[in-house]
């Protein structure tokens, strides 16, 4: 066990790092549609890729942000986005949208077991640390469909995403009482939210929808 | 005067309840307009009936937020939510609507109190303390119709609602100033404001609009 | 040049006077053509004027605002959204909107300029101190997009406005880095901010688009 936390510890920095770029380029694809240029790029790009935690920062107030912490990854999404702007095209879109798919389910189990590790550290309870969860995890796509004049996706599109960090939010709560370590509590919602995830995109399951 | 007053606080929990409960049903009731999902059902309700107070908190530097103070709000409102997506049904909506103007006018005239004295308690100067309790009683709603992505309708229905808030905090600095009871002042607030928008309701008072 | 520095300090008075106006009055043509009422025509003028310091000030966490600061402003926005909607017309809209873009470039300068340093005084890293420049200067015309139920202009409108800012930003670091006098930094950032965005203006500068 005390291995496999090891070696979660490297791990969990991959799949950071390819969530944060599974939020770019969600941001960059949705930019794209709307034909924006280069700042509406970068900065719907950011927003996606940055927006749910910095938000989750606002409200706990807890400085610095991820990025002021690590602003080699601004420099990165400046890259990314003058690269984007010259080299891709159409025929990009869709595989990007499609390969993203899987390091954004485990980016948003990973961003939901912060979220709730840090309102947790600052005495929030615990209903409050699992929506801080998923705040963390589904917001950056909250504000970039409100800057790109769309009703947020997560909101309307009946698939179980805010869901899945919901419950592995739960998961963590749970097993953080239970055994004390926070770092099995986060693998363990890392996993389980990754897993609904992952089931949900497979099997196309699909949020009841309220009927009026 | 004094057993007025302490009846007064004892019916102010039941305002602010009934408040909360207004912002959640006009949040729902956006949502189901626009056909979100439980997600975004539960996020527009949330947002509609703690946006204003938590928007005010984050501009005076105040925590904790209501709803992390009061968690079973929370609980209430994701109950509040499933309930209305299992047996909510068109047919309800206007009785719905038209039965929560009274608890939302009494809310705006309870929320535009609170919201000034807490900016007064934090050394705001007059004018800004008046605009925090407008905040707190209309950035709900907003909040809500930015998400819904429609022009929010305080901007833009020429019906006193926000002016209403205003009076009614200028009245509570007025009076606070006179007196030095901020107990009589708030009670006067929300007297007036629930008054004048009673009035505009049952009048059907129209803000001028601007001929261009 | 100490002279020239003592005039700039003046005069920085009479740049930001100019700036919030045409902030205020971009606002305000804003909300004519959404034909919002009194309450949506204040809002849009404050958001224009003020977000985006605001906006800064809240991810810095510093406070006071500058419009809690500046009381002042919050009386001359009220009274000039009222003499608004009271005698401007339709004819007055095109060209107060180009009257409005030299103090509006100028304050851009400015602006960039006051969010760079507000940043580095909080020690910031220097890309980080140019974004919140940035922010500063453009982030009250995004938020008047946002509530108007636009795509922000800022980000396709392809006209070079963002990047003015950015460019100054980075002249502010380069200087100040180099000659550790902000005074000096603040003239210069706000004379290349001012001179590209009058170039661009003048030769109708075209951001190059995505070509998707």
């Amino acid at each position: 066990m005390q291995e496999l936390l090891h070696w979660f510890q490297h791990l969990s920095v991959v799949i950071e790092s390819g969530a944060v770029l599974a939020g770019a380029l969600s941001g960059l694809l949705a930019a794209a549609h709307k034909r924006l240029d280069l700042v509406g790029v970068f900065t719907v790009a950011f927003l996606t890729a940055f927006g749910g935690g910095t938000l989750r920062d606002l409200l706990l107030d807890q400085r610095p942000f991820f990025w002021v912490e690590h602003q080699h990854w601004l420099w990165f999404l400046l890259a990314l986005c003058l690269l984007a702007v010259l080299f891709m095209r159409q025929r990009h879109f869709e595989p990007t949208e499609r390969a993203m798919q899987w390091p954004d389910a485990l980016g948003l189990g990973l961003f939901a077991a912060i979220g709730v590790s840090k309102a947790l550290a600052v005495g929030m309870p615990e209903l409050v640390a699992v929506l801080m969860g998923v705040v963390t995890g589904v917001f950056g796509g909250v504000l970039r469909d409100v800057v790109c004049n769309e009703i947020p996706s997560a909101f309307n599109d009946h698939k179980p995403y805010a869901i899945c960090a919901f419950v592995g939010g739960w998961a963590y709560v749970g097993w953080w009482h239970w055994s004390g370590s926070s770092e099995q509590a986060m693998l363990l919602c890392v996993v389980l939210t990754f897993g609904l995830r992952a089931l949900a995109l497979w099997r196309n399951w699909v949020v009841p929808a309220w009927k009026i």
